[in-house]
């Protein structure tokens, strides 16, 4: 029996494979990319129950055969395509495709085969715009106003998810995450927006400078490796008492990235950062320029027993450490595959 | 100049094809169904001023071509599949790619041609679950919760229309109709709802006997001729005030469909009615389970000076003029389309 990660080679998918197989599980990592050369080399040990398929999340048919040749008995679906103005406007169609219509071709093929769970990961930005008022959100209870092409398609495949768990008595369950950051952090060419915590960590290997924005945009993040163990938890569950939960660390990261930035000083001294002057464009940046609401994730401790271990200082801690063993890792994607991948855009700032 | 009216040969779209060729203006119809043969002779004396198309909406470069072949300067885009739950049990992916992909098709279109306006046609089902007590809803304010893959499909594709009209500089409007029902309604194989006054017409006009439920269920019913008039308002305006705007009659239709049986009775005496006794199954349906709240239509009213002319009584007394003029349309497509199209399901009750 294994666990069927689609995206298992993208950020969050790479942390969600490495929890099963720490867990002693056995994993079918499905993805577009191969696996990058130092995420395999980490892989290795624990090989033999990892399967990687090549393959693309709109083909219907491969998507099925995976279900005929392993036996699956749930499946972490985090193949997506995260979008820039840039991308909305150049490849609506293909944000659309991957992510709603990716989405009906895996909760198909995990009907037909009769494959009991299936965990969406969903986002934050399903709900769009949001108050500045920081007022928490609530699962169901709060509205969804997505206000861009992947927010959209986001809430319009979670909500099919759902919905066809619902006819095909198949147990969906949605995870809405905030904002991720941590280690797996990387370009695959289909994410447009890298947190700022990735950004000056690619800044402080290369030995450069980083001028960050002064106002801190805020963000529900949530340390990758909490990402995990929550998704885990939404695997495991017996009977779970809800469709939908939030998935983000509870906690308040807010002017937290100055620190962050200080940390890899400390660590990298050839590095250096201080805040854009008035009028200056930051050479980093938060990508987004609202605030959102905080997503209260009481359903999920309290339902899934789910406990966030990593709080900002925490995190950038674990996240320092994984840098220092995978720095090849970061280059290697940030040379290699920026080059390869046509679909890459300018950054967003 | 001409207005594309894509899913012109189906119901709505019908409505709106023959509003703008009594306006004087010359139509573009692009359909994946020929007119049929009672409809061709209706349109037949206004013929040179409408051109039929067959395609299909998923297929952009045949979308696209449209644009080349003719000067497009609105677009209304009616093109849709609704939605039984067998169908979205058996063919979610079609429903997805029709609404959502196929919407992304014409935007695309549009935008490349720089055609500068584009309207919508969404649905009160973008707002899904709406509550018993009959409040009205507000464009923008009401939280839409869109509940089965029909709802969430329009809710998606009006919400990538709105937005990509907004980054391509290209005049989107979004029109959210009511439940309609009136001339042209038939089954094109892709409507699994038909309203209940097409049921018992098509009842009336074999001369056989309603059975009808005791209880209405409360919907924002609006004449489809309303319909095609608040199409043409929006294509007309010049400087729209909003994006998205309800449009249904403002009036409330409940307990007005006995009326409606009656008035058939009387003219067609071999046909009858009655309410089900206790535990009979009707073999009329509203085909949905839910009251659904009013929509209000303030902004339409006052910014696009749309007027509904038809009340019930007016709808019905016109609806039945027309139906006397156009049996051969009713009982053709009751026959033919429904033995030909082997997407049609079973009537859901």
């Amino acid at each position: 029996m294994a666990i069927l990660v689609t995206g298992g080679a993208g950020f969050v998918g790479m942390n969600v494979v490495e929890q099963f197989l720490n867990d002693g599980k056995h994993v079918v990592m499905f993805d577009r990319l191969e696996l990058s050369k130092s995420a395999s080399a980490v892989a290795r040990p624990l090989g033999s129950r990892l399967e990687t398929i090549v393959g693309d999340i709109n083909d219907a048919k491969g998507i099925k055969a995976l279900f005929k040749r392993f036996e699956i008995e749930s499946v972490v679906h985090a193949a997506v395509v995260t979008s820039s103005v840039a991308r909305e406007v150049r490849e609506p169609k293909g944000i659309v495709e991957t992510n709603v219509i990716g989405t009906v071709n895996v909760l198909s093929a995990a009907h037909a085969a009769r494959c009991p769970r299936v965990v969406y990961l969903s986002s934050g930005q399903a709900y769009g715009k949001t108050h500045d008022e920081r007022l928490p959100l609530f699962e169901e209870i709060s509205p969804s106003r997505p206000d861009d092409i992947y927010g959209i398609s986001k809430f319009a495949a979670e909500q099919i998810a759902l919905r066809l768990g619902e006819l095909c008595n198949l147990q969906v369950i949605g995870l809405r995450l905030g904002s991720v950051c941590g280690p797996w952090e990387f370009d695959t060419g289909v994410r447009d927006m890298l947190s700022p915590h990735l950004q000056v960590a690619q800044l402080a290997l290369r030995g450069e400078k980083a001028i960050i924005p002064v106002t801190e945009v805020w963000r529900d993040w949530i340390y990758s490796r909490d990402v995990a163990c929550g998704v885990a938890a939404a695997v495991r569950a017996r009977t779970p008492g809800y469709r939908l939960y939030h998935l983000a660390s509870g906690m308040d990261w807010q002017n937290t990235f100055a620190t962050w930035c200080s940390m890899l000083q400390e660590a990298y001294p050839r590095f250096s950062w201080r805040f854009a002057s008035e009028g200056e464009s930051p050479n980093v940046s938060h990508r987004v320029q609202r605030d959102r609401s905080p997503m209260d994730i009481s359903r999920l401790v309290n339902d899934l027993r789910y406990k966030p271990r990593f709080a900002a200082d925490a995190a950038f801690r674990d996240y320092l450490e994984w840098i220092r063993h995978h720095e090849s890792f970061l280059l290697e994607t940030d040379e290699s595959q920026r080059n390869t991948n046509d679909c890459l855009l300018p950054m967003r700032s």
